[in-house]
């Protein structure tokens, strides 16, 4: 199944894997807050501006990324929960 | 009887079949959150700019959509309830 | 007496005929909530931009309009009740 | 003594006349909701746009429009109670 | 001392003078509203486009205006207090 | 150390001496509002409008202005209390 | 690992050494307020116009800034807490 985001939203997935503190120490779950990192999953065909013209992307599919506490609108399909944001909402990007 | 949007406006009619969890396991319906997906009914002429030209719509009649939580005003019509909501309300296209 | 909405404005005049469910059956008046379908009754001579161009509106009188829940100003005019509201305000036209 | 409304602004005294129910009975004042009628008394000289051009208004003294419920700010000048208004808080033109 | 307004803002004294009801009646101070007019005092250079154009002010010193009941804000100078308010909020000049 | 507030913020010292009433009779502190008055410090390079122009302000380090109850942030640096706030905030310029 | 801001995006590292009063006594951490000042740790390609150009931002990577008390949003990364904010929230440049 396919997803195809429209104009300048962005498929993320978040990143649920563990983070170890500064000191390398590994939190239970409840201690740890849910991770604000996530990869590119699909991105829209670009920004549509209110002259009708379509800016391309930044971001695309594959790239590991750094969002706001509260960006996003969560979807589920298939069982599984994404968030869809606008290309705006994404911080940053990083690079391992 | 024919329902036909105003300029960006799209008619959605919400998927209410079953949604299987990840695991496979359906879920009785009082465990189901309303699904975000539906399917496009009908779609206006276009989104009129501030300058008054219309930019056709991405979206078409018959396309399986994904859209937020809150998106669109609930309108019934014949007995049935349908979302009428802003195509930029629409996250995704989901082809199956 | 005649009524003359300004640029984008369209009066409309609420359907509040009886509506049956899907089934056929007729529900008792406090059962129901207010009808979102009505008729322009009249429709302004179109949308000031920003820069003083008008641009004609879509809708025009007698045509059968869907409209959301809050939409419009209620007004009384020599004791009927009429919704004025701005054309972007109407979500689609009907075509029985 | 002559008030100017400044641009886009409007000069209202409101209709306090009694108003036929659709029956034709007259309704006592406390069963009565404020008029939404009223007449022009005064209008600016024109909506100033954001590059400053004047650009002149539809409406002047001496017709009757109708307006939302909390349209304008009430202002007193010489023991009477006059609405200020923008014009595109008018919502239409009524003629007898 | 001289007070120069930047841009768009003008300072107005409020008119603190009794006021007659429409009957003629002097109204003892508590049962009276603050009066909604003022005198200009200093009119700003003008209004600053999003381009950077200045656009002149249409009011100047000496005018009477009438303003809303909470246009502009309250500063104190030297013991008097006077109203800082945008051209936009004046609603109307009066001439005696 | 030197402070350059960016594009079209403007440091601000608040005037903390005291100030008479009408009458010529100081006030103890706990009577008094906080001073809207302040000397310009610091101001930056010029507003940035949206297409990437820079417009040089008005204000330059040592006029005296006017300013709202609530313009500004508060900063502290190096145990003094300062103003940052946006041209736009300023009322207006006073000449002693 | 590499963070690239997205845009007009800022990463700043905010100070937490301590803070002297102005008289030079050192506060004990309850009494500290959240230093507003931090360091540029790395800047975005640039402010993305409504028409699709990239305008290059006035800071870099090694600046001292100051900034408001609410600004950016709080990240975590590698144990570390970082703000990502929008270069328009710096308040200004700080030199020694």
């Amino acid at each position: 199944m396919a997803i195809t985001p429209l104009f300048d939203r962005i498929v993320v997935k978040r990143l649920d894997g563990e983070e170890k503190t500064a000191g390398g120490i590994f939190l239970p779950d409840a201690a740890q807050e849910k991770r604000q990192e996530g990869m590119v999953i699909a991105a829209g065909g670009g920004r549509l501006t209110d002259e009708g013209t379509v800016l391309p992307l930044e971001l695309k599919g594959g790239e590991r990324v750094l969002f706001g506490k509260y960006a996003g609108s969560e979807v589920k399909l298939e069982g599984e929960t994404y968030l869809v944001m606008r290309e705006d909402e994404i911080l940053a990007i990083i690079e391992a």
